[in-house]
């Protein structure tokens, strides 16, 4: 096998064999049927992968299509905890060696996770330091394999693959293909993945509140940034201050608007979460449910969502989501 | 169709027909695989259906069963909440009338929920009254079939089907069959027809520590009843005085011994699902896995736990399981 390239756009057919090689290791994720004003939407539970979140599927699709030289000399990997633990969950499945460089202020929930898959973890200041640097620093030290979070063809087919899965599984009840899909947005991965993967779906981001590069550079066209303030968020895992070409490629051909939720309708969506559909989810888990619940996405047609992860820290979870009950 | 009959025991063939009706209308709930001191434990995450417990397993085939005429006059049913709601959706996707009695005190969700699923849902008081008359009579009244929580072949094998899925989804990843399930007991209906679903495992019941009725009884070998002052137990849905001869017949020829568990070793079990598994449990449908995690129930071979239930009120579980952390 040759070095794994960068240098290609992500394509169905490469979303196919990821969704292909994931289902040989991994069964697929329910899809739960759940009711919003009479209409049952469906909500696909990425959260129950082993390692809490989607971000396995990126993790395996790029880890098995390393040559055995880039094996050999591992990966190295930035990301604030859930891109860390499919990484790492990958590179344990495959005796790969994975170094994974996380802010301070991670949730500790993901900083131990990662640790626990035996991922070497290095930590640095989110206000000082520039994590690229030091990861890109950190892999040509190693000469490792640099394993982006978003900006990556192999990522993005292997997130894609969910939405294969959901396909499948609509099939197997009746069902036609969704007509919307509905997916929480950081770097734009998981969005550009489903794109591809349904190619007849009305694909819809979603972004916390001041996190909404994403939702502003398709509105303008161009690749727009996170303003120098944001606010804060409880989305540790939608703090993406811009998408990237690869990812921006496939999201401006195929989206036509995105949506912003609140921290507070956050909270009520996890909450719903917990009480209707018996599962955790994380803040930024969380947000696509909150679109389809204060009615911000459509729900006509056949519509599915990507709960797309559950790595909360339980203290946080019973102090926002909760309280005051 | 002629009247469904009670007078006969549940059967293997019965569970298969089960699980094929089942099959028809409810995906099977995933099968998680999870770690205990290095064994992987296959839990199935029966709070992931639509109601959030097994009981609608029971429920289905049961009332799938009526003949028309029997569908017309109603059913009537005794539960603390879960058998509530499980056939409160069998009827309401049937278009048949439900009554269910319930104990005034329980949970508020599952009244709530059972009131949602179009049920009409008479009170009593669990001290003073006694439920089965009040549900014999309203039975008697309406001409409506009876529909025991678990003395009832049909709800025996209905729940029984969670094998036959267990098996199935073990086979699918190159497992073999289970050669041990662990599940929640109350009246014994669960475990009953897991035991007729896989005839080649060893099936452990497990209960509430003073709500051991089954564990006495098996280890006796004669029906035992729950003592005159049992302790409080906050699993609601395992407050069973004692089993019936019907599963009784099962569970002696099959079951060499069941497990008690405390209600700190299942509110550490309802927290490990939190963290771990990202599921939301209720107590009762914590206890198999608090066998497990305590090493109570062994774990060697293929072992198989249910995770029954997750219908539980936030409240209590912020005030309990995510307490003091």
């Amino acid at each position: 096998m040759t070095e794994s390239t960068l240098d290609r756009p992500p394509t169905r057919k490469g979303v196919l064999e990821a969704a292909h090689k994931i289902a040989q290791i991994l069964p697929p994720t329910p899809l739960l049927p759940f009711d919003v004003g009479g209409q049952t939407v469906y909500a696909k539970a990425e959260c129950l992968q082993p390692m809490g979140a989607f971000k396995i599927r990126g993790g395996w699709h790029r880890l098995t299509a390393l040559s055995q030289d880039e094996r050999t000399r591992g990966v190295v990997a930035v990301s604030s905890g859930n891109h860390a633990q499919g990484v790492a969950w990958a590179a344990r499945e495959l005796g790969v060696a994975a170094t994974i460089v996380m802010p301070s202020d991670a949730p500790a929930i993901k900083l131990n996770r990662t640790r626990e898959l035996g991922a070497d973890v290095v930590t640095y200041d989110r206000m000082t330091e520039n994590r690229e640097a030091i990861a890109k620093g950190l892999a040509a030290e190693k000469g490792a394999a640099y394993v982006h979070a978003f900006a990556d063809p192999w990522v993005i087919e292997g997130q894609g693959s969910a939405g294969i899965e959901i396909m499948a599984q609509l099939e197997a009840i009746g069902r036609p293909a969704p007509t919307r899909i509905v997916a929480c947005c950081g770097g734009g991965g998981l969005s550009a993945g489903l794109a591809l993967a349904c190619p007849d779906a009305e694909v819809v981001p979603v972004e916390p509140e001041g996190w909404d590069d994403v939702c502003r550079s398709i509105e303008s066209g161009e690749i727009q940034s996170v303003g120098p303030n944001p606010p804060r968020t409880a989305c540790d895992a939608l703090q993406t201050l811009q998408t990237s070409p690869i990812n921006f490629a496939v999201l401006k051909a195929r989206c036509s608007y995105g949506l912003r939720v609140s921290e507070d309708e956050v909270r009520q969506a996890q909450r719903f979460a917990f009480e209707h559909l018996r599962l955790v989810l994380e803040p930024g888990g969380a947000v696509a449910l909150a679109a389809v619940l204060t009615g911000k996405a459509r729900v006509d047609g056949t519509t599915a969502i990507l709960l797309s992860g559950g790595n909360v820290d339980p203290a946080q979870f019973r102090d926002t989501v909760l309280a005051g009950i």
